[in-house]
This record gives C-alpha cells, sequence and structure tokens, in this order.
C-alpha cells in the first residue's frame, strides 16, 4: 500500500540522505537527519526560515501565500509545509542564505531590470505631494468657556496644519477619537486623503512615521507592482508575477469571452486578486514595513483588465460599438475592492481612453514628456496588444493595432514568453543560413519569443531565406529548410541542443502571422499621421514601451516594417511605462490629475473600421512594405550582403 | 404534573368553547373548535392573519417584530406562535378586521396625537425638496463614432436631468450597469444623493416610482418614527416605542454610566437599533411599501442618544468640561450603522449644540419660527431633561436646565410615565381637600404623571395644603394627609379606586423633588435673559415642546413658578418639535442646511457651573418664588379662594 511505502531523501549541500516513510513531514526528516534548520514559527509556515529547494522528487505543500506559483516551479518549499511523496534530492539553506532570500525579497529572483528602466529624468522631475498625507498634530484643549466637542477641535488643527477646509470624518475613525485624543495629550498623528478631504486613520501621539504607497500595473500577461516610500518618492521594493488569468486566456479577448461564463467573471477577478494580495504581502514581508503604513495604491491596465479587477462585466468592450463601462473606476478603499491587509489604503485608478486605450497608456504617456513637448512624438506600447498615441502638447491621437499575440508567442509553433530559456536575439549566417542565437538566462533553449522573431523574420528576409511575402526560397541550398509533408521548417536550433530535445524551428504560417501583428503596427502609425496630415518624416521623437519593447533590436523591427524608417537616435526605450506613470501618479497629486487630462485630450480612432487603416495594413503584408519607399534604408541593403546585418550583435 | 392539565378556552365574539392540553398550539385549538382564521404563512409568524387578543388568561408566545411590547401588553399575539397556559378568554377577529389592523398600523394603536401636534404652518410652507431625488431617464446611446463609456453616458444623463455636476457612482453600482443600461433599452431610473453627488440606485426602465423618507427622534424616554412620501410630504404611517434603553438606566447620566461598562457601549448601541430596527420593519410592513423606495432617515436626538445610536462613547459628555464627541455625525449609509432592510438609504443627523443641547433642541427651533423672526421668543423642550433656548433671528442663546426626571415620574413615590393609567390631570376640592382626576386611557389610576403633577403641586398650595416651601399645613383638617411613621402622605386616590389596590399619594419628599426640578427650569430661563440684559417681560412668545408639555396646564405651570407669569396668549404648544424638525429636514435641503445654521448660532450657557442660575434656583425653591413680584397672578390669587383655581378643568 502506497502509505507503507518509504522514500530515500538526499540533502545537499549536506551529503547526507535518510529513510522515511511515505507522507513524512519534510522538516521532520531534516531534523532527523541531523541537517540544521531553523523553525522559530514552530513549523506553521509563517517564519520562512525552513525554505528549502527540491531539486528531483515530489512533495505534497500548503499553500502559503510567501511562495509564488512561480517560485514553487522552481521546487522552492518550506519544509515544515511538505510531505514527502516519492524519494527526494533536497538543496537546504544555511540561515545566512535564509536571510538573504527573505531581506532583499530574493523567493520572486525579481532581476532589477523593472525599475532601472524608468525614465529618470521623469521621475527626478516630480514634484513629492501625493493625496495621502500623514500630519502630527496637537489638537486644541476643550474649556467649559470653549466647549466644543472633540471633532470640531480636531478638525480646525487638520484644517490648521494640512490645509483641508472641512475634512471628513467617518463614524468608524469618531468611534475612536475621545480615547485617542486623550491618550497623549491631545497629541496624535492623522493620515489624511486631501483628494477626499478625508479622515483615514489617526493614531495617538507624535509618532507620525512613514508612509508609503503602491503602483501597480495589470498586464494581460504580468503584474509589476512597486513598494514607494511617499516622503522620499524611494522604490523600496518591486515585484513581478505572470498575471494569473493567463490560464483563462491569453489575450484580452479571450479574457472576455471567459467572462462572460457562469462565475467567470468572479473567478478572473478572484484569480488576480489572490495574485495582487500575495505580492503585497510578500512586499511587507520582505520590506518589512507594517500593513498600516501602505495608505495608497495608484493603478494602471488596460480597460479589460480593470473591468475584471473592479469586477465590472467587460462584455460590452468586444461588442460593437465597442464601450467600456468605465474608463475611470471611482476612488475606493482597498478593503471594498478586496484588497486584503492594506484595508484602509485608497485605491486610485488612472484613467482609461477607450475600450482598446486604457490607462496602461495614459499612464505611459505620462511617463515621457510628449504631453509637454511642441515636437510631434509617437509613443508606442508593444504588451499583449499593440497601442499606439501620436501627439504634442497641443493634440493627441490614439489607437489600438490588435497586433494580436504574435510577439508574445502566440500563434507561433515555437513561440513561448521571454522568459528564461527563450532565444531572444538571432542572426543568420548569410552563407550557412546558420542561425546564431542569444538565450535569456544562458541556458538551453526552449523556444522563442517576440525580440527574437523579430530578429529571424528580419534576419531571413535581409539574407534572402524568404521573400518579400514571407514564403522561403527553396533553391537557395538551405539545408536547415526541412519538409514535413506539406510544412516547410526552418530549423533555427536544432533539437540536440534545445531542452526538450525537439527542434526550434519556424514555418511560413508562423511567418504569416508574424507578418500580419507588424502589418497592423505599422498600418495603425500610418493611419494616425494621415488622419491629421502628416507622415511618417515628421516624427520627431518615437518612444517604445511594453515588456516587448526592452528586448527589440530596433534594426530589425524597421528591417520587417514594423517601426518607421527613420533615423535610430530618435527611439527611445522606456520599459514598463505603465507602472512608472502609475508610481508618478501615487507621488504627486498633479501628475495624477494630469493622467486625466491626458486620458480626455486623446483622440481615439477606431481602426477596426477604419478603410484607410485596412488600405495600409493589406500593404503591410510584404517585407517590408508593398511601397519600399516607405523604407528606404532597408531599400538600399534588401538582397544585397549588408554591412548592418552582419553585426547584428 | 403541569403539562398534564387540561384548559378551557372561550372565544369571543365567536361564543364557542373547548378544553385543550397544557401548552398546546392557540391557532390548531382555534381550528379544533371550528373558528375561521386565516393562516397563509403556514403557522410561522410572517403574515399576521392569525392575530388574537387574549382577554384573561396566559399564553407562552414566541417573540415577534411584529407586536410591540406594548401591544403585547393589551394582549395582541399571533396565535401560531402561542401556547396555551391557563383557562382563557380570547377574541379573534374576521379576516377583514385583521386586514384593517395590518393596513392602518393599528398593531401599536397608536393614536393621531403624535403627528396632530406638527406645528402645520411650518409644514405647509415647506418647499419640498430633499436630498434625495429619484429621477426616470433616458441615456445616450453609444456609437462607433462616440464611443464612450457607459459610465460617461450616465453621468452626462445624470447631470441634464437632475443639475449633478459629476455624480459619483459606487463601484458596486458600476458592476449592474452594463446590463441595467441595456435592459429596456438605455432607460431607468435613478436614486441620487444630490448632496454628496452620489448615484445610490439605479434600476432598469421608467419606472422611477416613489421615494420614501423616515424621521426619527431618539429620546432619552421614547423613539417616535415618521414615513414620508418625499414627493408629497404626506406622512404615511408613524410608529412610536419607550427607548429600550431605560432599562440601563432612566435619563441621560444612568446611560453614560452604563456606557462606561464592559461592552456597555455596544449593548446600548443594539437594543436601540434592535427598536429602530422593528419600527422600520413595522412601518414597511403595515404600509406595503417595498424597503428599497425609502432612501433617507434624518435623526434628531440629545447628544447623549446620538453617540449612542453612531457607537461612539459618551464618557467625556459627563465629565468637565463637558464636551461631545462630535456636535453632528458625518452622512452614513445605513448598512454602515446597522439599519437593517433599508441598507442603501442615508442617513442624516441633525447637528447638536453642545453637551447637554442637542440636534433634538436645533430641530426644535427649526420647527418654531423663532429663528425668522425679530420678536424675542423662549422655546422649552420639556422630555426627561429641559432644554432651552432664547432669541430670534439676531441671537440665541441655549441651555439645558437639569430639571432631572421628575415630571417623567423619577425620584416621585407614585410617579409613572404618560400611559395608559396615569393621573394627568388633578383638582382639589377648596373644603374638602378631596382630588378629582383625570386618567390617560379612561381607566383605574396606577400613578400619576408630570401633567398630573404639576397640577398636584399648583392645587395643594392654592387650597393652602402646602404652604410656600411645599410642606404640608397639618393644621387644617385635612383628612386625607395620612402620617406613616415621620412621613405624611396626602392621599390622592384611595387604594379602593386604584389599579393594584395601594394608595396614590404624595410625599414632603415628592414635592421638594418637584419644587427643585421646577426650581431649575425658571432659574435657567431667568438666567439666559439676564444674560443678554432682559427680563421675563420682554418674552413675546414661548413655545413648549417635548412629550410633557402638550399635556401641561399652563394656569398650574405658572402657579408653581416653572414657567414664566406672562399672558397665555404668548403660550404655544408644539409636542414633538424633535420630530417635527427632523422631518422638516427630511423633506427640504434648505431646512436642513438651516438646521445647522441654527446650531451654530445658539451660544450655549453651561448653567451647572453659573453663579447666577445658582441664585435664580435657590430663590425658586419657595412657591412660586421667593420674590412673589416675578409672578404677579399668582400673588394676586395666593391663599384666598380663587375662581381661577376652581375652573382648574
Amino acid at each position: 500500500m502506497e502509505s507503507k511505502r518509504e522514500h530515500l531523501v538526499q540533502f545537499i549541500p549536506a551529503k547526507k540522505s535518510i529513510k522515511i516513510p511515505h507522507g513524512y513531514n519534510l522538516m521532520q526528516a531534516i531534523k532527523d537527519c541531523g541537517v540544521r534548520i531553523e523553525s522559530p514559527c514552530g513549523g506553521v509556515g509563517t517564519c520562512g526560515r525552513c525554505l528549502v529547494r527540491i531539486k528531483e522528487g515530489k512533495v505534497s505543500t500548503k499553500k502559503t501565500e510567501f511562495i509564488s506559483a512561480e517560485e514553487k516551479k522552481k521546487g522552492y518549499v518550506f519544509s515544515c509545509l511538505s510531505r514527502v511523496e516519492s524519494d527526494l534530492v533536497v538543496e537546504t539553506f544555511s540561515e545566512s542564505e535564509v536571510s538573504a532570500k527573505i531581506e532583499k525579497g530574493i523567493f520572486t529572483e525579481m532581476d532589477s531590470k523593472e525599475y532601472s528602466d524608468i525614465n529618470r529624468s521623469e521621475i527626478s522631475s516630480v514634484e513629492i505631494d501625493p493625496w495621502i498625507k500623514k500630519a502630527a498634530i496637537t489638537v486644541e484643549e476643550p474649556s467649559l468657556s470653549y466647549g466644543t466637542s472633540d471633532l470640531f477641535r480636531l478638525k480646525k488643527s487638520i484644517r490648521q496644519n494640512l490645509g483641508i477646509k472641512d475634512c471628513l470624518v467617518p463614524v468608524d475613525i469618531i468611534r475612536e477619537i475621545p480615547e485617542i485624543l486623550r491618550k497623549k495629550n491631545l497629541e496624535v498623528s492623522v493620515t489624511v486623503d486631501s483628494r477626499e478631504e478625508k479622515l483615514i486613520d489617526i493614531k495617538a501621539g507624535k509618532a507620525a512615521g512613514k508612509s508609503y504607497g503602491l503602483a501597480l500595473d495589470i498586464g494581460t500577461t504580468s503584474l509589476v507592482l512597486y513598494l514607494a516610500d511617499l516622503g522620499s518618492g524611494e522604490i523600496i521594493a518591486s515585484e513581478s508575477e505572470y498575471n494569473p488569468q493567463i490560464s483563462f486566456g491569453e489575450d484580452v479577448i479571450n479574457r472576455i469571452v471567459y467572462a462572460g461564463r457562469k462565475d467567470g467573471l468572479e473567478k478572473l477577478r478572484e484569480v488576480v486578486l489572490d495574485s495582487i494580495n500575495g505580492m503585497i504581502y510578500k512586499l511587507i514581508f520582505n520590506s518589512r514595513i507594517k500593513a498600516d503604513r501602505i495608505v495608497s495604491m495608484m493603478i494602471a491596465g488596460n480597460s479589460t483588465m480593470m473591468h475584471l479587477f473592479y469586477g465590472v462585466s467587460p462584455k460590452y468592450i468586444r461588442e460593437e460599438p465597442y464601450v467600456t463601462t468605465a474608463n475611470k473606476f471611482p476612488d475606493s478603499s482597498a478593503e471594498v475592492l478586496g484588497i486584503k491587509r492594506i484595508k484602509k489604503a485608497r485605491i486610485y485608478e488612472i484613467q482609461g481612453v477607450a475600450s482598446y486605450l486604457g490607462g496602461d497608456i495614459t499612464a505611459g504617456v505620462l511617463a515621457t514628456d510628449m504631453y509637454k513637448k511642441k515636437e510631434l512624438a509617437l509613443f508606442i506600447d508593444l504588451g499583449t496588444n499593440g497601442e499606439l498615441v501620436v501627439g504634442n502638447s497641443e493634440w493627441m491621437m490614439g489607437a489600438s493595432c490588435s497586433a494580436g499575440p504574435a510577439f508574445e508567442g502566440g500563434g507561433v509553433k515555437c513561440g513561448i514568453r521571454a522568459v528564461d530559456g527563450a532565444i531572444e536575439k538571432v542572426a543568420i549566417d548569410r552563407n550557412s543560413y546558420r542561425c546564431s542565437i542569444e538565450v535569456i538566462g544562458g541556458e538551453k533553449p526552449g523556444g522563442i519569443c517576440g525580440s527574437g522573431l523579430i530578429d529571424v523574420i528580419g534576419e531571413m528576409y535581409l539574407k534572402g531565406v524568404i521573400d518579400r511575402k514571407g514564403k522561403f526560397n527553396k533553391d537557395i541550398g538551405n539545408k536547415f529548410l526541412k519538409r514535413d509533408g506539406d510544412i516547410y521548417r526552418y530549423i533555427l536550433v536544432d533539437g540536440g541542443s534545445t531542452v526538450d530535445g525537439k527542434d526550434i524551428y519556424i514555418t511560413e504560417v508562423d511567418i504569416d502571422n508574424l507578418i500580419r501583428a507588424k502589418a497592423a503596427v505599422y498600418a495603425g502609425i500610418k493611419t494616425l499621421l494621415e488622419e491629421v496630415g502628416l507622415g511618417i518624416n515628421d516624427i520627431e521623437k518615437i518612444y517604445i514601451a511594453g515588456g516587448l519593447g526592452k528586448h527589440i533590436y530596433i534594426r530589425n523591427a524597421i528591417v520587417i516594417g514594423m517601426f518607421p524608417d527613420i533615423d535610430n537616435k530618435k527611439y527611445f526605450f522606456l520599459g514598463n511605462t505603465s507602472v512608472t506613470g502609475a508610481y508618478l501618479s501615487l507621488l504627486s497629486k498633479s501628475k495624477y490629475e494630469q493622467s486625466s487630462k491626458i486620458a480626455e485630450k486623446i483622440t481615439y480612432i477606431e481602426l477596426s473600421v477604419s478603410m484607410n487603416f485596412m488600405d495600409r495594413y493589406v500593404a503591410g503584408l510584404f517585407l517590408p512594405y508593398t511601397d519600399m519607399k516607405d523604407f528606404p534604408s532597408v531599400e538600399k541593403i534588401s538582397g544585397k550582403p549588408d554591412e548592418d546585418a552582419k553585426n547584428s550583435f
């Protein structure tokens, strides 16, 4: 019987092992074996000190908010919560190793990329003046001749110290006032929402202390969360995770479909809330900040993500005439929205423009300076969708170009997201047609991500592997082109060198999908410009944002006809501008107000019904474009030996 | 054994009877006996159709919210919930009789007194314009070229129809919007809070229907609740009950003491909430109005009552320097405050002035016209406490004169509240010293209430039974004056004529308590006037409010030196002005705003620390007053045969 089986558990680096019965507690096994392990919480899964990593074998482990799905996939478990279910190889850590993991937030092994690409100039110039303020104040003494209420005197003091004329104090706080005022002789620390002119929290004594805020980007694919000091603006810590809604649909359309099922909306809301709550908990845990010091959270996301987060059906986003229920949801308390641990915090949302141009794009524009300057700028956010804004301080137009998920690996046989093992850069040898690759994380490749795909298409075109229509040239003696029935596969990496022993290749169907995606982006840019009588050459600056954007080799994006063929120096990479814009709005009242002004200023163009867009799109189904005049620098080198291409990286 | 006994149950008017075992279900007995009775709810106590009245005998009956303690005292029970415990005489009702009782709200047998004494001129002049408005509106159609959000178009329509510039729509309502808008082709009925500029409710279709509001007076002794049509202003129904907090303390001071005990505050809040919830349920049930059509409730009460209702400790009201925590609690939702069934309704409070001059007094002044006119008026509210406001449209001063509970029967041996069986009027024969009485309800007397006590003191003084100090004249041959040890009792009603067979009498200690109470009222009036250099004769109008006020025979109140000795024609009786003021504020935004202006205008004088007050108080410990010049009309008749007194009623 299963329960009578025994398993061999080996511990590294200790090089000790022990035989224990099936279902035995892993921490107990470690102790039995004489390996040193800490458990100050007494084995209830709250201290995190008994962290181990399962290198081989299987355990059943109780869920804990400390460990994300991603970390679990990497084998991290709390030994106290785990039962042995097979032979195991278990890596244990010294006390200092665990401390390092806990203190540096290594649980998620988040790299520093996320916030290194914040637009530093915008951030350094922001005046720190958040909606939520903390202050230590002294309330006037009552007297027989001045017998006004506690509330009146408290409000007076708030008015004098924080300039809020008539601060609303909710009943639940009023209930605490009599004792709090008198506890430390009328000295109190108040937390005030200057946007709603409302008292959020009050404590006895003058130790106002620091207050913190969160900036959250809810992307279709990823969630990114910053914890910031609202006094200094410093980002204390950050977290990023996949949006768990992915398992219910890769893109917004599939999410909307799922939300329409019975309990679908609630399910989608629940899973993303769980992730966000988990991320908040980790930030609190890792940063050792008291939860009640986090007083606000600013959220940006596309319209569908925001509908799902607020529990509102996104159904009509997908039905003509494509309207949202709201482009901006009202300020709410964390508690009302199901955000735990920081229940009293205020939750703000960055206003969106339209169904397919959400608050993430507004936040993106806020993170640039395009809304302040006269020069004509183009903002491109390449995530699961592709969104565009063109304009300057006078006017702005925006559109979603429905690029589809090709650049995130969707609709491409060997396409994967930009995770460890993804091919992110590709070059092709002009003579042998052999690919050179760079892999994220430097391990064996398991697939190819967006930036790699752009490189592949660009390189294949420049080296003659495919023609302008994206069809394989079968007469060039390309020995990496293999036939499987009617389908040709261009082998990028032989199975002998991949993580799962299978070839990584590309087909004409894949190429077709990618060409359609790039055609949509470029057609969107052209259409927007032409709406106001401008052309590609009028663009003075191009901002590239989004998870994909930051890894793109710009030259190849031009070669395939996705990005405008203008001077490289006009391109600027900003990374995740959605979270940056949210972060700026978190720190500054005026930035937040600016974001709504931006959203209201952007004129939305629905490309899916634009004949002009359709014409440009069809023209874009060639490499780089039907009319080569649009891509003069590509025309020069097409089909010829090309120095640029040789020096791809 | 008890359980084997049999009982005889007789039914009137059917003149049928049946013998059934102890503990038998009463409804079953009715059916067994062949008397027709309805039970559409199946005998679970929710339809009210099996209402009967126990005329004799005892039943044990399950509690139900439909039947108040007062009704139960009158014998009303639901037969389905009752078990027979003795021989019975039971009155049954025809179906139409029960219907009438249910429809007219006869369950409580509330007389029309409560709202007949509303100051009709104030009410007829009020412009009906409540904060909460309902409207049927049509929302603009979205189109591809006009792709704004549902929320934007809804807000626009609210702006155009109701003049609310930027109506806040909370997240929980936004969640319903997509379907509600589309259900009846963009036609919706909205309920909007124009005070907070917030959408409270939205329904599909144009059937906006009526909306209703509640006006509530939370008195120390009684709760009075009106249900009003917010369109016409009509009072649809009303309820009144004792404040159940009475069992934890008769007056505010005892309540404050109780609130200071462990869980005391929560207990006091709970019991009053239970009563209010029960009253609301009865109004809904009796009026057949849907609970969600009740959109607002306006509350007035003294400061301690309001602290307890809002769950705020009243502790510091009792400690020098006597400050409230708040003189006005913030607008809240019913749900937050624990009000059931009308959870979405907004709850407003009438602003108070000080610890001992609450929103009930502000409401009272609002129910008069004194704040609008130049003539000098005096407002007296005689409830469990005595509160005064003197002034005109230019200035107002107010005070609480700590009359104590004597006029509510407290501190007086045979004193009771003004309930059925209370002696409310008394006259004494000059020769025989025999009392003539009038009893509330016309039944046998069980005690004497406030207005009766004023009559007794006045009559005893005028007929020579007591002297100016309130001591019995023992040498006048008064055979109703009986000695019991050291204590003399003046017998008002012999035990042979009372409900419990015991004498109803009055002692010198009782008289002393009453003299102290009346002295406090008059001293308060004198002190307030003198603060601004005025005297009794400057008063042009006197408003008498409060539960006690309406039954007082004014002549005797002057005789004992409680009320100023001025022309009877200057006195006006207004009844419960607290609920009237709340009702006016419920109907009219401007009245509600006026109430806060009144509260802020009244200068509060703390009499308990005023030397002037103490002097006037001591001077008032004589009948009618130390200096008879204050009471010229009383001086004229003191100790002489008096026509006025003979014609007492």
